[in-house]
């Protein structure tokens, strides 16, 4: 019987072709997967990574028991969350102690705002742990637009647009160059930290970026403030391009 | 004669195997492939690419002038690399002309602090251009460290080491998360100001983060302050993870 092995794997922002050979390699060999979905849904990173899973491999969903119902704030949510990770830890753990090489399979890369993290942090000091780094959900929003991001010595920053207004414009001022997510209903709060920063002539909105139906567009251009959570906003720096 | 097509491919940190499926498969069927390197020194990203480069594909090997010999501030560094991107693109443009698709092997990812944007700059307006977006140098690094970067709403940004260290003081300390990057000689002001932000405890030091040889250990306990210029240096985020 071979040592248990957590292993993250980073599959990419959701293009199939974007997983990397170390990726595909370390699912094809897993005894186990393990993916994290929101409940009565299908996980997106197992879509990401279907084709490149053995027939037969044992799977282990991993089902959020809240998501956006709750402020991320409340004491709720909080409670709710920590005890899902670790009852998922502890269901990991057991694949792990039977000596089975467990991959937990991650949108975008593992350590880079992920959920894989809160597995990490609970099993990586009792286990032998690997990451297979993967490329990020941003990366696949800026090559999709075809947007160069950061150049030479910029300074780049993510915020996530739950930042209260002043904060964020204080923020973006100060950036030469900026990526921010979860902009859902933040969105008009957002406009006006842009505008407000001098930002908003270069701001690029986008939404599933990395999807074939992806939507790009610039945010002064953009009529509603509808947005999903998941939408991203692109403040490309570089600003002294040829 | 097809349309030429110009493709920055991403082709990650430096493991081989960090390579994605789009990226093999872009490299193998271009006509011509274009990659950066120090006069007299092999090629970075080609090494990385080369098993996956079809035999007889055109090479067109890009030599920098000058890389760490001038200040990137003076007169002399932009003329010659303005210089050298502007005639780097021409002899692209002439491929793209012939109905060539161009791939330009990128390390890293293409559009993030990369040479390739230089070439997107001057020729994506002009021809059909296409990123391959790909694992970053900082995710290749913190995946080796092992180290979680940025959480939940953390505030994450990357630094040039080269920056005032009263600059760097204040930019660290308004941070979740960071990665310092062109450590090289600015190592004993970037410790200064990681001391003075309150960050130097959580700060690793790494060293060809992704290669084998990788050297990777807590800033606090490097007894010199020797660094190669492509150091970086993480400041992991999530204070509060379990």
């Amino acid at each position: 019987m071979s040592a248990g092995k957590l292993i993250g794997v980073g599959v990419g922002p959701g293009d199939p072709e974007l997983v990397t050979l170390k990726a595909m390699r370390t699912l094809a060999a897993a005894d186990t997967i393990a993916h994290f979905a929101k409940a009565g849904w299908p996980s997106h990173s197992r879509a990401i990574a279907a084709q490149y899973l053995r027939e037969g491999v044992i799977e282990l969903p991993l089902h959020y028991p809240v998501t956006t119902e709750l402020p991320t704030c409340s004491a709720g949510y909080r409670d709710a969350i920590a005890g899902f990770y670790d009852d998922a830890a502890q269901k990991i753990a057991a694949h792990l102690d039977a000596g089975r090489v467990v991959a937990v399979i991650c949108e975008g890369d593992p350590l880079f705002y992920g959920s894989y993290m809160h597995l990490h942090a609970r099993l990586a000091p009792r286990f032998a742990a690997e990451i297979v780094a993967g490329v990020t959900g941003m990366s696949g929003c800026w090559s999709a637009a075809g947007t160069p991001i950061a150049q030479g010595n910029d300074v780049f920053t993510v915020l996530p647009a739950t930042l209260p207004e002043a904060e964020l414009t204080r923020r973006l001022a100060d950036a030469d160059a900026a990526v921010v997510m979860k902009v859902g209903r933040h969105l008009p709060k957002l406009r006006r930290a842009l505008d407000r920063s001098g930002r908003l002539h270069r701001a690029i909105y986008v939404e599933r970026g990395t999807m074939t139906d992806a939507k790009m567009i610039p945010l002064a251009a953009k009529p509603d403030d509808e947005a999903p959570y998941f939408a991203v906003v692109l403040v490309p720096g570089w600003e002294k391009r040829p």
